[in-house]
C-alpha cells in the first residue's frame, strides 16, 4: 500500500469528477473453486484497491460525491477466524490505512444506499464482472441482476484517473517487471531438450511465488506459439523448437502488474529461419517503442507495426504487393492477428473490466472491423503517465492458413504455398512495458535478454 | 477420464435413485479474477465431472430420470477460438467420450427445462456454490437467484453414489498421492534455515504443476502451524522451528484429489519438546488409522483421537483430571480444535458443496455443539469404498489460550501457566488418506516419510 493520503487524494479527485451522488465500490470476495470454502487465491478488484487500498476479501467502499465522506464496510474477525486464520486488522484499521474516516459492518451498506435512493440521489456503480456482485448490486439498486447498470460518469472518471500513472505507481510496475525478469531468465535457462513445457511453466510461476508474488495472468509457455493462448502441456522440448513464454506477475505489496514476452530457441541457437522472423518482430517492436510519445496515437503505432511486419513478409516471399495496400486490406493479419498492446497497471489488461471500448477508444477512435486489427485494445492518443505493453508478433497458424486459403481470401496477396512451408514454425512475440514520459518514453524495468544473441547466451547458460 | 460406459452406468444409477423428473447439472464456467477475460485456472464441478466426464468450461448436462436420456449442452469453437486457443473437441465428441447420446447448444437447455416445467415435471438441481449458477438456475426455474432450491432426493443420491469409490477411482487418488509424496519430500528437503516459507510453498506447488497436476486446495506452509489455515509468508526459517506443510494435488487426467500433512524440523532435528508433541499426534493418528473399518463410526474414531491426545496432554502436565471427563467436557479442544478428517475424492473435502451436514451426518449422527468437535465434517459409519483423511493435530494458539484463560474456561482442567510455556511452539498435524476396505482399511499411496527419524533423514538430505 501507499501512504494513506494517496488514497484520500484519489477519492477526492473522483468525487470531484463525478460531482454528485453516492459512489459504491465493491471489493472482491473469495472466489469458490469446487465448493464454497475452497477458494482460489484472492484477487482484489483493481478499482477498489485503487481507492480503498485494502487487499482483503468482503469489503465495500462508499464515497459521497457531494460531501466527500467515505466509509469502508467489512466484517470484523470472529474468534474462530482469529484461531483458524490468524489475527487480522480491524475494519477501522484498514480504513485508517487508506485515510478513510468511517467504517461500518457490511450490512450497513444496504441502509446507506436505501437512504440515498429515497433522497433521490444517484447511485454510481462500476460494471460488475463477478456474478455475486451483480446479485448484490441488483439487491442494492432494486433491480434484477441482469438489469444492473453501470454509471458512465463514474466509469469514465475512474478510467481517466487510473490510466495516468504516478511515479509511485510506475515504481511498483517496475518492481513487478524485476520479478518478471527472473521469471523469463528462468524460462530461458530451462529451454533445454528433454524438459517439458509443464516444467518450464512451473519454474516460471515458482520464480514469482517464491518471491511473494503471483502471476498477473495464467502464463503462456508453449512451443505452439502460433496459438496465442496455448497452454503448457506435457510436450517434451526438442532442439530446434521455439519456446514462447508470455508471463507477468504482481508487485507483492501493491498488486501492480508486469507483462513480458520472450521467445527462446530450445537448446540455445536460433536457426536461420528463426532469425528471419525473430529479427523482423524485434525490428517492429523497436520501431514502435521508438515511436511512443505524448500525442502519438496508439492506433498509428499499431499500423506502424503492421507495415514493418508486412514489409518483412514481402521480403520473405510470404506476402506479395504494395505494403500500404496489403495492410489497408488486412492481408498481414494472416500472420499478425492481434493488437500492438494494451494499458498496464493494477490489472494486466488495465481497466478492461470497465469496458474495453470505453478504455481504449472512447470518442477518440473507432474500432476496426478488420480481423486481427479489431483486437487492438487501445487506439487513443498516448499521454504522459500511460503505461502500455508493446508486443507485435508473427504466427504461422495452420487453422487460419488452411481456412483462408480454402476461402480464397487474399489469394493475390498471400503466397499460400510459401505460407504452408512455415506451418510448424510456431510463433514469435516480443513484449515490453513502456511508460509514456513528458518528452517520449521509457522502457520499464531492468533489461531482460531480448537481442537474439543475448537470448541465446541465456539459454546456453542453462545447458 | 474413465471409459465412456463408466459415466453411462453412473447416470443410470442416478436416474434410478431419483426416479422421475429432469436432472439438470451445470458444469463450472471460467471464473474471472479481476476482469471477465482474466480467468483463474479452470476447476470443474465435481458432480458434473462425475456424471459427464468433461473437464472444460461452459457445459451443462440433463439426465431424464424417467427415460434415462441424457444431453450434453455446450458451445462449439468459433474460428477465433480455434486460432486463439487451439483446436478443441466438438460438443458431440465430448458427449461420446462419456457415452452421452445427445448434444445441443447451450441455449437449448432453457427450452428443455421450460418444456419439462410445463409438463409438470420436477426439475432436480444441486445446491449452487457459484453465483453465476444461482442466477442461471433462477432463470431456468423462474425464481430469484436467492430462492433457488436444491433437490434433496438428487443431492442425497449424488452423495450416496460419490461417497463410495470404485477401484478405478481409488487408483486415481493414489496417483494424486504419489505426486503429493514428491511435494512433501520437496518441502522436507527445503526445510533449511535461511529459506523463506514462500520458497518452500513455491517449490511444493511446482512439484505438482511440473508434473501436469495442480493444487487441490491452497497449500498451507508455515512455521505458525498453530493457526490451521495460516498462509506462507516472507518469514525466514530458523533452526529449531517446526514447518507444517498441508498440501495435496489432483491426478492430472481425472481430477481426483490428495491431501497430506507433514511437519518438518527446520534444519533436520526434532527437539525433545517437538518429539513430545509429534510422537503423541502420531500415536493418535496411528490408533485412528488402525481403527478404520466398515461399521465403525467416524465420530467414535474422532473421540479416540481426542482421548489419545488428552491422555498425552495429561502426561505432559497441560491438562489435569480424568481423560474421559476432559474429553466429554471439551477441555482438550483448547489444543485440538478440528475434526479428525473428511471424505476425499473429486473434491478435497469431498462433496462439501452439497452440504456438510447432509454429507457427513444425514440421519445417522447429530453434530456436536462443542467448540472444536463441531468442526468434525463426517460422523457417519464407515463403509467399504469410503476414502477419509485421518489428521489429528495439536496446537498452541496464543489467541485461544489467552481468551479462555481470561474467561476462566476449563480453569480446573487446563494448566494455563504450563500452556503459556508452549506458546510459540506452533502446531503439529499428521495426515494420510485412508481407504475403507471390506475387512479393514488401507493407507493409500506410497509411504511418505512420517516416523520422526524418517522425516529428520529427509530434511537432512536437503542440507
Amino acid at each position: 500500500m501507499f501512504a494513506p493520503d494517496t488514497y484520500a487524494a484519489r477519492r477526492a479527485a473522483l468525487a470531484d469528477a463525478v460531482s454528485g451522488g453516492l459512489i459504491v465500490l465493491l471489493g472482491n470476495n473469495a472466489a469458490p473453486m469446487n465448493y464454497a470454502a475452497n477458494h482460489y487465491p484472492f484477487r482484489q478488484d483493481g478499482s477498489f484497491r485503487y481507492y480503498a487500498g485494502a487487499d482483503a476479501p468482503g469489503l465495500a467502499l462508499t464515497i459521497d460525491a457531494d460531501s466527500g465522506e467515505a466509509t469502508l464496510y467489512g466484517r470484523e474477525a470472529t474468534i474462530e477466524d482469529r484461531v483458524w486464520d490468524g489475527e487480522r486488522p480491524s475494519v477501522a484499521d484498514r480504513a485508517s490505512a487508506a485515510d478513510i474516516p468511517d467504517s461500518a459492518p457490511p450490512d450497513a451498506l444496504g441502509g446507506v444506499v436505501a437512504a440515498a435512493r429515497q433522497a433521490g440521489r444517484t447511485i454510481h456503480v462500476l460494471p460488475p464482472y463477478r456474478a455475486e456482485h451483480r446479485i448484490r448490486l441488483g439487491n442494492l439498486l432494486g433491480v434484477a441482476p441482469e438489469a444492473v447498470e453501470a454509471s458512465d460518469v463514474l466509469t469514465d472518471a475512474v478510467i481517466a484517473q487510473r490510466l495516468v500513472k504516478t511515479p509511485q505507481e510506475v515504481s511498483e510496475i517496475e518492481h513487478a517487471i524485476a520479478i518478471a525478469d527472473e521469471m523469463h531468465r528462468t524460462a530461458m535457462w530451462m529451454a533445454q531438450p528433454g524438459r517439458t513445457e509443464f516444467e518450464v511453466a512451473a519454474a516460471i510461476e515458482s520464480a514469482a511465488t517464491s518471491r511473494g508474488s503471483y502471476l498477473s495472468f495464467p502464463a503462456i509457455v508453449t512451443t505452439r506459439g502460433e496459438v496465442p493462448h496455448h497452454r503448457a502441456g506435457s510436450h517434451v522440448l526438442e532442439a530446434g523448437e521455439l519456446l514462447l513464454h508470455d508471463a507477468g506477475c504482481v508487485a507483492p505489496n501493491s498488486g501492480y502488474a508486469s507483462d513480458i514476452t520472450r521467445v527462446s530457441p530450445v537448446g540455445g541457437t536460433f536457426s536461420e529461419r528463426h532469425r528471419a522472423i525473430y529479427d523482423l518482430v524485434l525490428k517492429a517492436q523497436e520501431a514502435c517503442i521508438a515511436g511512443c510519445a505524448p500525442g502519438v496515437s496508439f492506433r498509428d503505432l499499431h499500423d506502424l507495426s503492421s507495415k514493418t511486419l508486412a514489409a518483412g513478409l514481402v521480403d520473405l516471399g510470404l506476402l506479395k504487393g504494395d505494403v500500404d495496400e496489403l495492410v489497408a486490406e488486412g492481408a498481414h493479419t494472416l500472420f499478425f492477428h492481434h493488437g500492438l498492446g494494451h494499458p498496464l497497471g493494477l490489472d494486466v489488461h488495465d481497466l478492461e473490466g470497465l469496458g474495453e471500448d470505453r478504455v481504449g477508444y472512447a470518442d477518440e477512435a473507432s474500432r476496426s472491423t478488420q480481423f486481427g486489427t479489431k483486437f487492438l485494445r487501445f487506439a487513443r492518443e498516448l499521454r504522459p503517465g500511460h503505461v502500455m505493453t508493446v508486443e507485435p508478433g508473427l504466427y504461422f497458424n495452420a487453422v487460419l492458413i488452411e481456412l483462408w486459403r480454402s476461402e480464397g481470401r487474399y489469394a493475390d496477396a498471400v503466397d499460400y504455398d510459401e505460407a504452408q512451408q512455415w506451418v510448424g514454425f510456431g510463433g514469435v512475440r516480443i513484449e515490453d512495458d513502456v511508460l509514456i514520459t513528458d518528452d517520449g518514453h521509457r522502457v520499464l524495468g531492468p533489461p531482460i535478454p531480448k537481442r537474439p544473441e543475448d537470448v541465446e547466451a541465456a539459454v546456453q547458460g542453462g545447458a
